[in-house]
């Protein structure tokens, strides 16, 4: 499979390492506007303009949502263009016929070197040749292809959202309240462990626990005479208000 | 160390199995309203009522917040009482001088036993010879007692109500957009697990990433557009707004 790769923020870098370390990709150039060499250590060639970018099978863009569109619209008609993003339609890509999209499900930090392995990986393309080569360069990586339509995808990058971005946003607001009462958070990570490894045994719908489903009005109220920050009091209310909601019929 | 256990709720049944394998406790009796049976597998006598139990070093009880001042009330006086609420105050034990607190900070649940082993036990107690005792107990179990005061307890309580109750509850939500979309909620379990791994190494407030963070409104209204249950939609626009609030500053 030879293909090269556009984007080198946290995805496109850990991607490129997966790459390059695969016998099965043959990497051909790898575009990196802030680089400031001319090749990497694996002795990938390193461009910074797409004009520098040769025909290739296929272009790889792991870019900003925004810019998927005007860089596609430079890159050689004939070639098959994916782009790897959650919430972008497969439609982006206006000026090509062979079109796709490889989603890995998962969020990337530069910090930290994410594993492919077993790693569910949205996957679309325009027609089934192009479709079965996005099936075998997950593979290649010892990912798992999952056939997702654009619809799938985006419902699933909202979902994504929820379990990933709004959960941490709820660690941030919790480490603050530690410290200011001068509490290590870290007291805190047996208690996040099991809320996820709970889930190995049962549906988080049935996991739920806590004051708003026992519709325990003192702590509930006790806890928010606590929160002096206006946005997270709302926060509260409203969870409070979709969990006992979210129950009631059943208790019925 | 002999003590007495009261409840057999969800803590209350953990804290029957590790009391009841370990060494260094005699568990006198243990009182379980709904029991069936006079003694336990382990031949533990069980009694139905609080006028049944004896006198012992200690009574724990493992009650519903409501009741416990009401229980306690009915226990001899002389006795060491203690209960095991994030959310109670210590002085909920009005007519006894020893009383004391054994917070494990976890979730409970009927369908998974929990290790208590490193997991931390916030206690609090009325003298400094009752604190021992409960510091003894922790570490009989092989847990991490950590000393906490009730107004450090409650802030604790809040943020684990924010992290395990309310992150549970965006899973469920997760979980019906992928029933929706016809798309299995397991693709979401390595970025679940890997945003809490994440916080072995960054902070959570390093660690957020996402539409928010990035003020991409783009994808924020498209996701918006995507949800019809208007308290999530409310709860996305809430969420949206604290992420964009909190970093906001970082960024001028």
């Amino acid at each position: 499979m030879r293909l090269s790769l556009i984007g080198s923020g946290k995805l496109g870098q850990q991607l490129y390492r997966v790459f390059s370390e695969c016998a099965e990709i043959e990497l051909v150039q790898w575009m990196d506007r802030s680089a400031t060499e001319t090749s990497t250590a694996e002795g990938i060639s390193i461009v910074k303009q797409v004009e520098e970018l040769l025909e290739v099978d296929c272009f790889l863009l792991t870019v900003n949502d925004e810019v998927i569109g005007m860089l596609a619209a430079k890159l050689p008609t004939n070639s098959l263009v994916i782009h790897t993003s959650g919430a972008t339609e497969i439609s982006v890509f206006s000026d090509h016929n062979r079109r796709g999209v490889f989603y890995p499900i998962q969020s990337f930090s530069y910090e930290r070197s994410v594993a492919f392995s077993e790693l569910p990986i949205g996957i679309e393309a325009s027609n089934s040749k192009d479709l079965k080569f996005l099936e075998k360069l997950a593979l290649a990586i010892q990912a798992k292809p999952v056939h997702l339509d654009s619809a799938q995808r985006k419902a699933l990058n909202l979902s994504a959202v929820l379990v990933n971005n709004f959960s941490n946003h709820l660690f941030t607001e919790a480490a603050q309240i530690c410290e200011e009462n001068k509490i290590p958070f870290e007291l805190l990570k047996p208690l996040i462990k099991e809320t996820v490894d709970k889930l190995d045994d049962l549906s988080p719908k049935r996991a739920q626990t806590g004051p708003a489903l026992r519709e325990d009005r003192k702590t509930i109220s006790a806890h928010l005479s606590m929160i002096e920050n206006s946005e997270l009091k709302k926060l509260y209310t409203l969870f409070t208000n979709s969990i006992t909601n979210h129950y009631k019929n059943e208790k019925l």
